[in-house]
This record gives structure tokens, sequence and C-alpha cells, in this order.
């Protein structure tokens, strides 16, 4: 509806419902009316779409291609709210459904050919494309989003960077094409973040060439395996390769734990994680292995082998470098869950939300005030989308470096997949949280898509490294740099640590709000900090260096020092690749308003900025738009007659409904309401 | 079992997986051992006993009595795991049945006569018991308790203190039978935290001596109605009271909404509220009313009174005191919102699991480092252990000064139950977040009751006021007292506030470690932050009233200084009831160890601490035991054969299983596999 249309509507609106005055004692609220932010908002004055451009690259094309496959399918359950459709997995089922679900959703879109040279593409465009993919899918609902990661990135990624030839023939196609449905079988009951520690023990048989594999103990079993309780019929195994009593260390082998029936095979036992807070689609099992026979080729063996007769080949001969060469694919699953965080975030529901709802009188005789014009709701909120969009900016910047690494760029790859990866995923969650609060009640609504989010990506804090053991990583890394520096004499380079080489930035002494503005302030104070906190916990170790303590033992006790550097070097990151974008821009409206973003002065644009998120509307929630429409009684009644299948009581249909849609565009659960025959 | 079985079990333990020394080139990790923290923690240096009475008072039998109520029934869904049962609501069921599981048991409870004289009973001691009734449920499932809040203290307070003799007589027994199912209808679409903007009008028509409640538009409609989409048959609606075209402001009215076989009233219609990210087991509904008409007596007149012929009386002249008098039932919902926080958090499961749990070698040939042996994790949940102690005591101290609140004492009862509310609501959630990451992935897993609870919580942080706008409230509530006593020129009184008559405490300028454990030191910090933040919240004030601006205007834009000056008030206020606690202990262990929670140095004496706040191991989660055994294999076997129901796809008992124990005592859905018929 065009803005004219939607003005009248707004108009005829006040008309009905206003009251003449009257000696009421007590002011007679007239009823609150709903009025889309597109007319009170000022409208965008700068190009919304070069805005998304900026954010999203090359890949604008495939995710709205992406979002609208799933909009077209009533396996992703349109339902219709104040006259709009959204799509949203029904949360009110069990696990069990929503695995299922998340399985016949895949079906559909390999059907489609989404996935079609997923893995056997080459080039860094493939795997942007595969970032892209796993986050999209994620934003409508972050168990697809880990379903696919698991597949693709952990299993497929496991078979292209650690595997060989023989491996790739063999495995890439039929994974694209889900004949295999992989799983990646590394952490146990016992060890998750500690890898070398885990359990498990394969030991080689020369006379029938098979290595065989074994979990000595309870501790051992392979605990949150993402797609092994129901679906995997294949799993990268991480073991202790134990060859003729001398432990080489932990290797990845390919097993098979089911056969195409989903029948668990012989000497393998699974059984289920259970029930999570979030999550729920996707199937984390547990495997213990009793002696599983496997064959010889199924070594993983990029960077180790052995040979029929039973030797140990490495070209790596130190166990601690083998060892990090294992752990190549979980930095591909960072760089999916640091920028997967970000996309989130971009829902950008409460602002919206915020720029309809009125609360309270501040002045007589006015209406109630918009949410947002409160300052408190501005400080709570607005900030919060500057960062979005710097941290976009900077997980782009992390996509391509992943993409494009060289032997020689992998360090920083690592280190700053390590401190982007806790600094978004923290983002990410600090967000969700105000926005649901900010939101109030209709925060906790699931179908309003704000507080629901928050258990779904929780995991991300935690998962593919702890946050904090991440930052502490992170600033050891940066410590051996500067150490590496020094000892050689030369300049530091690289992890865009130069600054440290030039004297110390001097910060004016009379800072004015000009001042503050200025890139040369932001950029000053952030080289600052971090290069404060850097000689800080040089001091802080080589003092107890020189006490005698050993070194693992003094990076457990100045961790707050080196959460601090590590989130001094991700800000600084972050600043300068938000200014690296705003250097590309022409001088205009839209370098104008990445200036008042990176310092905070956002409010009349700030519908302009999350509209450029290019969020499409039915993945946003109805409080997004006329909630008043989609919580009136007709709302009420329009479901009970369209959408049969979402208002019967929703576990009556639990194995997996088959959803079709009738003559009269009804929808029916095939299970319960067979289709006429025919 | 005694200390001398555990360590018999332990030593066994590490007997049997004892490796002789090889020569592996890689440390071979001997398979993990579960400890329980009783046989590696020091025993308790005090009397655990004495200490839970500190937090618990005269309510530890009572609380012990409801748990073991609960542990004793099926309803409450006993799991046996590593060879003990835990109770936990089943979360992989539909919002349908987790609400029909939560009147199940009430229907238990009642039948068990834990409700006789909730409402009837008189004097603080029935009020207090009220209390812990609802917070003791709430910590076996918050739905549970929310509902019982709902109908006892909202719909049952509203009558109790808005209604009058005709009200009590009539309602309160049936109401403590259940014969009556109450709900609270006060927010609407349109307007919740300002109540005095609701949009429901009623109006008296005297020819039939009937009042006529209609909802006028859709934002009018009744929201958020706790039991009003299932089962209340009465509700408390809060309207606009409109006598011949005069608005008398918002008065509540007593309306049948169904009849006694659940049938909707005429005039009446109710939607859900659908599912939400927690407390799916409490049935959130909708209202409108379409011109519903109720007998005269209907209207709660404690304050104000329609006579038959149509004239309005009030003996409270004042609109806005006659709304205040309104709010009160509130008052004792934010006492329970933030009491019933406090037992939440008392689930000491990261701290028990973090006494068992090992990661990372930090020295060769040293088994790897207990979680809470890291400086880190100590920095993590210790802090949080003694401050929700802290808390604890507060939250006695509020129930307390509820429970004998007099006229006079009313405002410091609103202004310390809005402060406490915040601050404990808060310190609760980030309690949760900090345990469910320092449990790892563990603390995602439903059974483990430590993630999932941030989602069945969340809503403390806004329902029964949103803690930012409480907090505001509370330093605007502070700024009129000193105010008023610089006015009539006397010295403040009350809230504690006295400090400020006295010259400002002077802080050494040399701080010693025992100075900052002094109490001196301590109180005189907290006094010097809420002095100071007095003094400059008034000087903001009082210039920009000087410069004209209206005073609801000057309240927007000085928030930040509103809210630190109410968690300033807040924090002095928990340290001196901590102190008030502490001066009523004899000298000897059990106040030196209050000594070293005040002032955070409690590694030594953790286990004791979290043992003492009495929650029984039943609702705890398997990793604070021995987790180890809880996942094995075996206890996959149990499970399967012991618990057919929990383990079978749960929605094909979809609506309300009747569960019963046979003669081998497996427990059975009646509807799925009915009972042999005698």
């Amino acid at each position: 509806m065009g803005r004219v249309n939607f003005r009248a509507k707004v108009l005829t609106g006040h008309l009905k419902n206003h009251h003449n005055p009257t000696p009421y004692l007590l002011l007679m609220t007239r009823c609150v009316n709903y009025s889309p932010p597109e007319l009170s908002e000022p409208p965008p004055d700068f190009n919304t779409k070069s805005l998304r451009k900026l954010l999203d690259g090359d890949s604008v094309d495939e995710i709205d291609y992406i979002f609208n496959l799933m909009i077209q399918s009533d396996l992703f359950c349109p339902g219709k709210r104040g006259g709009k459709v959204f799509i949203s997995p029904d949360y009110n089922r069990s696990m069990e459904h929503q695995r299922e679900m998340t399985m016949r959703r895949i079906d559909y879109l390999r059907e489609r050919g989404v996935f079609d040279g997923w893995l056997t593409r080459k080039g860094p465009g493939a795997e942007l494309s595969g970032f892209t993919r796993i986050i999209t899918f994620g934003v409508f609902d972050h168990s697809l989003g880990i379903k696919l990661g698991v597949h693709f990135s952990l299993w497929g990624g496991a078979i292209q960077f650690m595997g060989t030839k023989r491996h790739h023939d063999k495995w890439l196609k039929p994974t694209e094409a889900y004949e295999v449905k992989g799983c990646f079988a590394m952490t146990e009951l016992g060890h998750g973040s500690n890898v070398r520690g885990i359990e498990t023990i394969t030991r080689y048989d020369a006379t029938t060439q098979e290595f065989i594999i074994s979990t000595p103990c309870e501790s051992a079993q392979k605990y949150w395996i993402g797609g092994a309780a129901n679906h995997a019929t294949h799993a990268v195994v991480f073991s202790q390769l134990n060859m003729n009593g001398v432990n080489q260390g932990v290797h990845a082998f390919i097993a098979q734990i089911r056969d195409t029936s989903g029948n668990t095979c012989p000497n393998v036992r699974i059984a289920d994680c259970g029930h999570k807070i979030g999550l729920n689609g996707v199937d984390n099992g547990r495997i213990w292995f009793d002696n599983l026979r496997i064959p010889r080729e199924n070594l993983l063996n990029l960077v180790a082998d052995v040979s029929p007769d039973g030797q140990y080949l490495s070209a790596i001969k130190d166990p601690d470098q083998r060892f990090a060469a294992f752990l190549a694919p979980l930095i591909s699953g960072r760089v999916t869950v640091a920028a997967g965080s970000m996309n989130i975030t971009k829902a950008s529901i409460a602002v919206r939300y915020s720029l309809s709802r009125r609360a309270f009188w501040v002045r007589p005789n006015e209406p109630e005030v918009l949410l947002l014009d409160y300052p408190r709701h501005q400080r709570r909120l607005l900030p919060l989308v500057a960062k979005t969009y710097a941290l976009s900016f900077a997980s782009e910047y992390l996509k391509k470096i992943y993409a494009k690494r060289t032997p020689e760029s992998v360090k920083t790859v690592h280190v700053v997949s390590s401190a982007l990866k806790a600094t978004l995923t923290w983002h990410g969650m600090r967000t969700l949280q105000e926005c649901r609060e900010a939101c109030g009640g209709q925060g906790l609504k699931t179908e309003n898509h704000v507080g629901h989010l928050k258990s779904e990506f929780d995991v991300q804090l935690t998962f593919e490294g702890d946050n904090n053991v991440l930052m502490q990583q992170v600033s050891k890394a940066l410590l051996k740099e500067v150490l590496a520096a020094k000892r050689r004499n030369k300049p530091v380079r690289g992890l865009g640590l130069e600054h440290l080489n030039k004297p110390a930035p001097t910060i004016p002494s009379c800072l004015t709000s000009s001042t503050l503005r200025t890139t040369q302030f932001q950029t000053g104070i952030f080289c600052l900090r971090e290069r404060d906190l850097l000689h800080r916990f040089e001091t802080e170790v080589s003092k107890r260096e020189a006490h005698g303590e050993c070194i693992d033992s003094i990076f457990t006790v100045t961790y707050q020092t080196a959460e601090d550097l590590g989130r001094a070097f991700s800000d600084r990151l972050i600043l300068q690749t938000f200014l690296d974008i705003e250097a590309t821009v022409q001088a205009g409206s839209l370098k104008n308003v990445l200036g008042l973003m990176r310092s905070i002065e956002l409010r009349p644009h700030v519908l302009a900025l999350v509209t450029s998120f290019g969020i499409p509307d039915a993945v946003l929630g109805p409080i997004a738009f006329n909630w008043i429409d989609a919580n009136a009684w007709s709302s009420v009644e329009d479901n009970t007659s369209l959408f049969p299948f979402f208002t019967t009581p929703p576990d009556l249909c639990l194995s997996v409904p088959h959803i079709s849609r009738d003559k009269d565009n009804y929808r029916h659960c095939c299970i319960c309401h067979p289709p006429p025959s025919g």
C-alpha cells in the first residue's frame, strides 16, 4: 500500500475514534491506533539499497533467492497475522517433530538444487556462498542453519581439509546429494574444549588392514554430536591413534554409523542428548564404539597416514603441529558463528515496534509518547543498531580473509576469527536481551521472534570455543607477535598492530563534541587502549615468569588483562573495518550517515537503517507491523478458518505431517486428514 | 552414602583405571572419574543448618514439606539419572499439555489441603506462608508458582484488599477450594505499565442495578491474562468507570467469564496469547467484553461505591489517590517476584559441577584442573554466591516489612519492593546466564535445570513493573523525601536515609586489605555513593525546573542518574540488611563465614555455602552429582525399561495423561495404556 493510502487509513481511524470534548473528570483516552513508522518518520535521505550492498556485498541476490524459496513453501509454516504472512518454525512442537521438520526442509531445498556444488565447486566464491546459505537459513531457524553447517562445514569440511583425493572422490558428491548424511564426532562427555584430552582410542590391525575404534570408558562417549541422534549415516570420528602401544595423538577417521534404512550399525551404540533450551530441530546424540572396524583408507590422511603393513607416516613430526592441522575445520565454524550472529540481530523488530508503540503521557493533552522518543529507550536500542552495522562490516571482512586465506595468513584468520566470534556473539545475545525487554511482554511471545531467539542462539557463546577462552587465546597470540618482533629487533607487522611502531597517539586535552566525532580521535583512543593493555599484559606475564612461574599457570591468573586486551583488539579492528568501508563510499548522504553511525547519532535515520538490513517482512514478527490488526478478534477468526492445521491441538499430528493445500486453498495434515484419493 | 563409602568407591575407580607408565609419545589420558565434591572439599566448618535458618527463618519446615509433597507424586515427573531421582516438568511437550499438567498438579495439592486457609487465615504469618508456598512451588516450575500467584495473590488479593465483607464472604472460601478459578484482567493490548490509560469502559444501568462492561476497540482487549485462555471462571476486571458521562477513573469489578463446565459466558470472547518463550504451563489469554452485565455488588468497593440509584460515592476525593489504592495487590506481586527470583538462583548446580568437572592440564603429569580452581571461574561464580546470600537476606526483610505493613509504612514497602524487585531479578537473570555458560554445553540441556530457567524467569524483568522504570520511581521517591525534609527544615527520616543527616563518611586514603573488609569502610562507601548520586539527581532536576521544563519531561531525560541512584539505594539497603543479620549471630564460625562472604572470600567454604541453601537434590540437575553415571549407557537402558512413558514419543499421549503405576512399578499413561479394569 502506498504512502497516500496509508495516510488515508490512519486519518479515517482517527476520525472514527474521535471523542468530542466532554467535561470528564479524568481524561478519557481515545482508542489506540496503529500508525506505521513509515508515516511518522522522515523518509530515508540516503539510498537504502546502497547501504545494504555495503553489508551484503555480492550476496544480495543469493540471500533474496533463499528467503523467497522459504517463503514459497508450506514447509516453512506460513501464517497470516494482521494482513501479512509470516514464516516461522512451530516451536510448540516436540523435539522429535522439530527434528523431522528440519530434515524435511532440507529435502525440499535439496530437491530445488540449493546444495549443488557446495563442496565440489572450487574457489573463494564457493566458500563465501556456503556461509551465505547457512546464515540465511539460520535467520528462519537456527536449527536449520546448524544442521546444514554440521553436514557441509564440519563433516564436508573435514573431508575437504583433512582428507585427500580418495576421500574427496568418494564422499563429496554423495554428501551434496544427501545420500550420505554426515556428522562430526569430536567432543566427548569428558572432554569438550580440551580436544587433546579425548579418550576414544583407535588401533590398527595390519592383518585385515583395518582400524579398530573403541570407547574405553563412559567419559569417552561422543557427546553433543549434531545429527547423530536420528539422521546421520556417517561420522568423522576424532580419536587418539595408538600404534603398537605408542600414542600418535588425535586423528580423524570416517566411520559408518547407520545403514541407509536408518538402523544403527553393529558395534555402534547411539543415544539421544535429549531436550535442549534451544536448537531442538537438531538431533544431538551420543555414540559409543565397541571395537568398530573400518578400512585403513578411512583415515583422513592429509598430514599423517598408516601404511598397509602398519607403519605410521607423517610429514609433520611435531605432534602439536599435527594437532593444529586437525582443528582447521573449526575455523570455518567460527566464521559461520560470528557472521550468523550478526544476521539475526539485524532483525529489527524492536526498533519498528518502538516507532509505533506509545506509553504514558509526558505533557497533558498530548498523545502518549512513542517509546523511541524516550531518551532511555534510545539509549537502549540505538547504540545496538550502530554496533550491528559495525560488526556486520567486520564479519564481511572476516569471511573474505577466510576465503582468501594462504599459508601465510592462516594465523591472522585464526586470531581474527577468535576475536570476532566472541565479540559478535556477545553482541548478538546482548542485543536480543535488550530488544526482548524493550518490547515488554510482546518480546516474550514466540511469534514475535525476539525473546525466543535468545535460547536458540545462546549456544554460540560457548561452542566453537568458549568466548572467554577465545579472548585469552587472542591476547596470547598478540603478546607472542610483540615479543617476537622485539627479539628480532624489528617493527611489529600484521594483525593491524603496526600502530605500535609509531609514538603513542596524543589525545587533545580539550574534548569538544566535534573532536569526539573525528576519525583521528576515535582511532587514537582505540589504539591507545590496545597499546596500554598490551603493555600491561606483557609486564604482568614477564614479572611472573621472572618469579619462575610456569607459563600455563601464568595465563590462568592473568585472565582479566588478557580478556580486556582481547576486547580492545577486537574493537580497534572493528573500527578499522568500519573506516575502510567508509573510505570506499563517495561523499554524499550515504557517507554522511555512516559518519553519524560511527558517532552514534542516528535517531532520525533509524527506520531507514533497519530497513537497509534487507530482512524480508515475512521473517520479522507481527509486532514489527500492525500489531493491533494482528491481535484483532477478526484475526483469531481468520486463523480458525484458514489454518486448521496450525490451530487444532498441535500434537495430534505428531509424526511429520505431510502438508498440502486442497482446492479451497486450505491446509491439511495428510495423516490426520488424508487427501481425497486421486 | 557416608564419607567412608564414597572414598572407597572413588579409590576403587582410580585403581581400576590406573595405567602403568608406558613410553607413549603423548600422554595417554586415563579415563575421567567422577569424584563427589564432598570428598575433595574441606568439610563445613560452620553449622549449615544454622545458616539455612538465617535464610529461611521460620519457613524451613514448610519449605521441606512442600518439596516432599512434590517429590512423592508421579505428577511431578520423577526420573532416575545416575542412581538419583530428579523431578522436573516435561518441557518437551506442547503448551496445551504443560498447561493441563499445571492444573493437575494444583488439583493434587488442593486435595492434600495445601491451600486451606490461604486467604481466610489472618495475620502476617498467613501472608508469609503464602509467599513461601508460591516461591517453593516455583523452584520446581515457575509456571506452577505463577499460576498459584495469579489465583491467590492477584485474584484473591484483589478481593481481600479492594473488596469488602460481602466479597470476602462470597469469594474467598470458594477460591481456596478452587470452585472458583480466578484471573486478574488489568493489562490491555494497548496499555500495560500505564494502567491509567486502559480503555475498557464500564457504565451503570440503574434500572437493572447492573454494571455494563465493554471493550470499545481492539487495543482495549485484555491481554496476557494468566488463566484466561483455558481455566479461569472469574476475572477481576479493571476498567474506566463512566458515570453519566463522567469518567471516575480506573475501578475493579468481578465478572464471570466461564461456566463451571468451562464454556465461555455470553457477551464474553476469549482468545489465546499463544506460545511463549517460557511459562508455557500458564494459560495467558485475551478477553473482549461485549456489554457484559454484572450485578452492582460486583464492584470491589473498598474506596469507592455506586449506590443502587447510581450515585458515585467515594471517601477519597482525589482520583490519583484512588488509583493508587487500586494498585495495592501489585505490591504483593512484586514481593513474590523479588523473593522468588532469589530462590531459583540458589539452585547451586553450576558450583557443584565446577567442583567435579576438570579441563586442561596446567602442569605436566598432573590431572586436569578442576573448573573452580581456575581464577577465571572463581571470579565468575563466587561473587554470585555471596550476592545471592546478601539478596536473600534482603528479600526476607522485604517479606517481613510487607507482612507487618501499617498505613504509615506503606510508602517504605512500596519503595523497597520496587528497588528489590529490580535488583533481585537482574541478579537472578545474570546468575542464570553466567551459570549456564560456566556449565558449557551441559548448561543447555533442559534436564540440568540451568539454561532453561532463563526463559522461564525472563518475564520477571518487565512484569509487575519494568525494572528500569521501577528504579526511576525509587529515585523520584527518595528525592521527594529529601526535598520534603529540607522544606520542613528537619532531618530526613525513613528508608534508611538517616545517614544523610550526618557528615559525609571519610574514606581512608591508605586502603589496606584489612580496611577493605571492615564494616565501617564498606558502609561508608555505600552511603557516600548514595549521598553523591542523590545530590547529583537533585541538582539536575532543580536546574531543569529553573529553566521551566515540566517535571514529567525532566524525569525522562534524567533517567541515567535516577537509575544509578536506584541501584545505589538498593545496594546500601542490602548491605544494611546483611549487617543486621550478622549482628544477630554470636561470635564463632558462622559469624566468621558471614564476614568472609561480605568481603567475597569464599572459595574454601563454597560447597558448604551452596549446601546451606537447602534445595533438595531432586530439584537440582544430574550434573550437580555423578554426571558420568547419569550419562552412562546403563542409564540409557534403565530409562528405556523403567520409564516407558517418558521415552516413547512424548506427544502421542497428548491429552493430559493419567499416570499410574502398575504392579511392577512401571508407569503408564492411562489413555495410551489403559489400566486393567478393576
